[in-house]
């Protein structure tokens, strides 16, 4: 096997999900070439019947540009060393996860593996082929149970951390963070993400579950079209400005777009080692704040039922986006109606996501 | 492939080395039969040629038993099936696992690949074939940083766990735990090792490491045959009554009887889910007391001198032992004494350790 071109790319490992999507566009946009490798657990196959996820179709029609596909799962070594050796991969983006907190709890172990695994695996391959710059995916929920609003950086991380799903994002972290006090020529920057809602503008590309959402956005986009009957509100009783949960939402444009800075930084010669930046807009909004806005955003009704809280959940988690605005000079742009907007755009051009 | 005996065994991974071969010399003498697998890398091949490690002949020699040894590395799983499908295993003890604190900052990656996907690789496994009773090898370091002390049981872990060693043993904790929590068909008891040091009273298996010993006991005890120069004590200015390091000492055999009680616990039929014992003393000895203690039982001079501390290193760590002596009915019964004649039995009479 040997080089298929010399050109410098980027690899985007599960680049066909709906945060990977919609930052494949903006790789593109800004310029860069894009490998992207995805075991499709959370992404379906082409339309057209080719191997090429509808997300990589969509995401091509966006930009008028090619994206490398290859169907790849991070467990499976040599694949992955196959593709290092195709290409002339000068960064990695990492976002290849098993990502649903709930099913987390029941199958632990496929989570671990698949994740935890799967990402020593992808940096030993990147290693070996003397990759050394890496964007991780990673998540608020690493922070656990909030001791101080807004989250900054140097929040603890670990405990408290009550899903199999968020210590996985905590390990690899920690990990990573080992691998760069050991090896000075790497560099990665991790992304803690707070809560990424909305789809690109165009329509074409957004969030599209397997079965029954588990995140409230696609959950509250399917009540608006009727393909569910209502939303259920974990609890209304949290000590929130109307009782009901309060998360910092941000715009999967606006996260996509810090991935950009985020690469910048990875890619900049002055650079190397370990840091890490919350992604988020420092504004919490509530569960009911979020029905009211998607309800005028789509001119839908979205009926809902207060239910028990959820074992876990917290009353507020917000970021403090402070580092990220002055090292990366990014901040977040769009607003929560633009996010619902979006949303129901997304959703109601694409009733079954991207399914014929 | 088919099983070649119906008979019920208790598989020990790792069971080679320093720690498992003191073990499985207990489970024989308890009744147990055992069947070892081993990627001897902690361990040397047999003086007679055969591919059964030095350290398992011994272990023959002293029980008058026999050891089913397959040299099978966890990350290995068609080799580890392999063991599943001959034999009757109906417990797991899982010692395999790179254990130099030293080395685990130089090669993260390599210590979180055998540790952590090693363990997870034996979990799938052993839920594969529906073994689902593990006593699990773990360490004090998991406790990082004494915020009190004595260290209970229930002490924070993993947060200021300063090498990638400690936070292997913490995070196949954590794995382990929920696993234990999302299938209550789990019985599983982890055993916090405080500092294990002496050697079986028959002088026929002890510690032996590879290179220069990076444990104080096997260290001073080459010092005293002369195989070093002298021993380099880290730091004589801690709070401490001689202002060296305190640790609580453990006897292997005393830490090996611990693991037959253990396994009573993971057997009890009326035993399910997660479970964590400390194995120690309860009392703390510093470097010197060690040293002066050696001295009068080998009758030899141990110079050394005193240099920097070591980063990460604190000033004392001594085991709660409460909750093994009242759940199991253990308590360590050997002294300081027992410990250094013990060393120093097989030291003496095996120089160079397992070689010929």
């Amino acid at each position: 096997m040997s080089r298929i071109s010399d050109e410098p790319v980027v690899l985007a490992t599960g680049g066909a999900g709906f945060i990977g999507s919609h930052i494949v566009v903006e790789l593109l946009n800004n310029g860069f070439s894009v490998v992207v490798i995805d075991n499709l657990v959370n992404a379906l196959k082409g339309n057209d019947g080719g191997p090429k996820p509808e997300s990589l179709r969509r995401v091509e029609k966006i930009t008028n540009k090619t994206v490398t596909f290859y169907n790849v799962d991070l467990l499976d070594i040599d694949a992955l060393k196959s593709v290092f050796l195709k290409h002339n991969i000068v960064c990695v983006i990492h976002f290849a996860a098993l990502k649903a907190v709930g099913e987390s709890c029941e199958i632990p172990l496929t989570y671990y593996k698949n994740n935890v695994m799967g990402s020593i695996n992808l940096l030993e391959v990147m290693k070996e082929f003397n990759v050394k710059k890496l964007l991780f995916s990673s998540s608020a929920t690493v922070y656990g149970l909030p001791q101080k609003l807004p989250l900054t950086e140097d929040h603890p991380t670990g405990q408290g951390c009550t899903n199999p799903y968020g210590k996985t994002k905590y390990f690899i972290e920690e990990i990573l963070q080992d691998l760069c006090a050991s090896d000075k020529t790497w560099s990665v920057v991790a992304l803690r993400y707070f809560n990424p809602i909305g789809a690109h503008k165009s329509g074409l590309i957004g969030e599209d579950p397997n079965g029954i959402p588990s995140n409230l956005m696609p959950y509250i986009a399917q009540v608006a079209t009727g393909k569910r009957a209502e939303l259920k509100v974990y609890g209304n009783d949290y000590d929130t400005l109307d009782g009901t949960g309060v998360r910092d939402y941000i715009h999967i444009v606006d996260l996509a777009e810090g991935h950009i800075s985020g690469m910048k930084k990875v890619m900049d010669k002055a650079f190397s080692g370990w840091r890490v930046y919350n992604l988020g807009t420092g504004t919490g909004y509530s569960v009911l704040q979020i029905v009211h806005e998607f309800e005028s955003a789509s001119g839908k009704k979205v009926p809902y039922s207060i239910v028990e809280r959820r074992p876990g959940d917290v009353a507020s988690s917000y970021a403090d986006p402070t580092r990220a605005k002055k090292e990366l000079q990014w901040t977040a742009k769009r607003t929560l109606s633009d996010m619902c907007q979006d949303t129901w755009k997304w959703q109601s051009q694409n009733p079954n996501g991207f399914k014929g």
